[in-house]
């Protein structure tokens, strides 16, 4: 595999390289993540070499210099002087999503349909983990692999959150409905605005894509749709802010 | 004034290029914009003159084809067969600022203390127009001019909000104060959650950037501070999406 498959940061056979300072240490400090070659500049060496032995693993470091970094990395990517190559994250099954609930009688479940961006799917993933959601479901077919702009965008909370891809989103749906969960869909057009919902319980919130939201089907499957409350002179927020005030506002005590 | 320094998008005597739908058809919709060229790819030309007429706006529209609009703008930038030159938009005076407040007994404002990346600020400023803030503070010093990214960012939101640069932000939050505004401080450490906070009256919440959060003084000058309920284990939220956050919260009925 050469450098520049890595660099283009596709999904080869599940690697992945990983940049920028949170991004990587995260990695470091997450036992489940399984590391292959790491990269920083000489400044940040002792730092990633402590992580490491915090870690008991037992990798060697390779000091590069900063614009030996930017060639092995995506343009313009913010890398602070930190890089490590490593195999995606295992994915999360339905079923062990629905068992990591079990035993919460409040819990809640992103759903993501058709947002494919890997920067807000990131940044997505960095709200998920502050506010104590406790899984994201992303559609298998539409939804872009683990790449190191997501784990960029997600502040290395990438490390922290279980994902799932489904084939089937609405089959999906219906599984989480048997388990417990209420499906709220998020609709500009809804009647009711999201902080005059019942709170208690599981909830799963679904979001659809800025410009066409949810799909009709999937739409068709949700228990209930609500809205955010956002002047009519702005047809919509960025996915990954109205995904952020929605996980605040049902996570609100 | 050549291509070249166009594409970089910098502030240029005052001109900066837009780029996307919803930034360029903004524009022409602003009265107060003022307009030099206008590029499109053909498919998008009915559009664009319709705009044009709708504004009065007397302007021949350039037709161009995608590569071309490639090579215009910066890399990587989204322009969807849209583009247009243009002067920047006139900041508001703080003074013009504290005259659109008067008459307004509960209105909100959101001072920025070194917050500098244009994709922040740009995301910012739709969350702005979303829940209705008057007008967006910025240091003059450290917030980078208008620019193409910031627009496209904004969804094209720009063109609704109030921009005011100040020179020193300390003086400004006190002439704020002497203006009936309460001054809220964004900070992860403080006591209280902004959902506790009355919210009557005139607000101004102050966000700093995302490692460093606001500069001593500019804390000091807060008459209160106060954080969002997120999990200990993530150190802090985007600047954009903490602020949507805020400002959803203050706007809440």
């Amino acid at each position: 595999m050469s450098q520049k498959n890595i660099a283009e940061n596709k999904n080869f056979g599940g690697q992945v390289l990983l940049y920028g300072r949170h991004p990587v240490l995260a990695a470091i400090n997450n036992p489940k993540r399984k590391i292959g070659k790491v990269f920083c500049t000489k400044e940040n060496a002792d730092e990633v070499k402590k992580a490491l032995s915090q870690n008991k693993r037992n990798l060697s470091v390779s000091i590069i210099d900063r614009k030996e970094l930017d060639k092995l990395l995506p343009k313009d990517a913010v890398h602070q002087g930190f890089a490590l190559q490593c195999q995606e994250l295992e994915d999360y099954t339905l079923d062990e999503i629905c068992r990591l609930a079990e035993n919460k009688p409040n819990c809640h479940i992103l759903i993501l349909d058709q947002v494919t961006d890997p920067q807000n799917i990131g940044a997505i993933i960095r709200s998920c983990v502050a506010f104590d959601t406790l899984a994201l479901i992303l559609q298998d077919k539409n939804s872009p692999a683990e790449t190191g702009t997501m784990a960029k965008a997600s502040a290395g909370m990438i490390e922290q959150l279980p994902v799932c891809r489904v084939t089937n989103l609405s089959r999906a749906m219906a599984q989480l409905k048997d388990s417990g969960f209420w499906i709220i869909g998020m609709d500009g057009y809804a009647d009711t605005y999201i902080d005059s919902i019942n709170k208690k319980g599981k909830i799963a919130i679904v979001m659809g894509s800025e410009g066409k939201g949810m799909r009709r089907l999937v739409e068709e499957n949700c228990d209930a749709t609500v809205k955010l409350p956002i002047a009519p002179s702005v047809e919509s927020l960025n996915v990954s802010t109205a995904a952020a005030i929605a996980l605040y506002e049902i996570n609100k005590k």
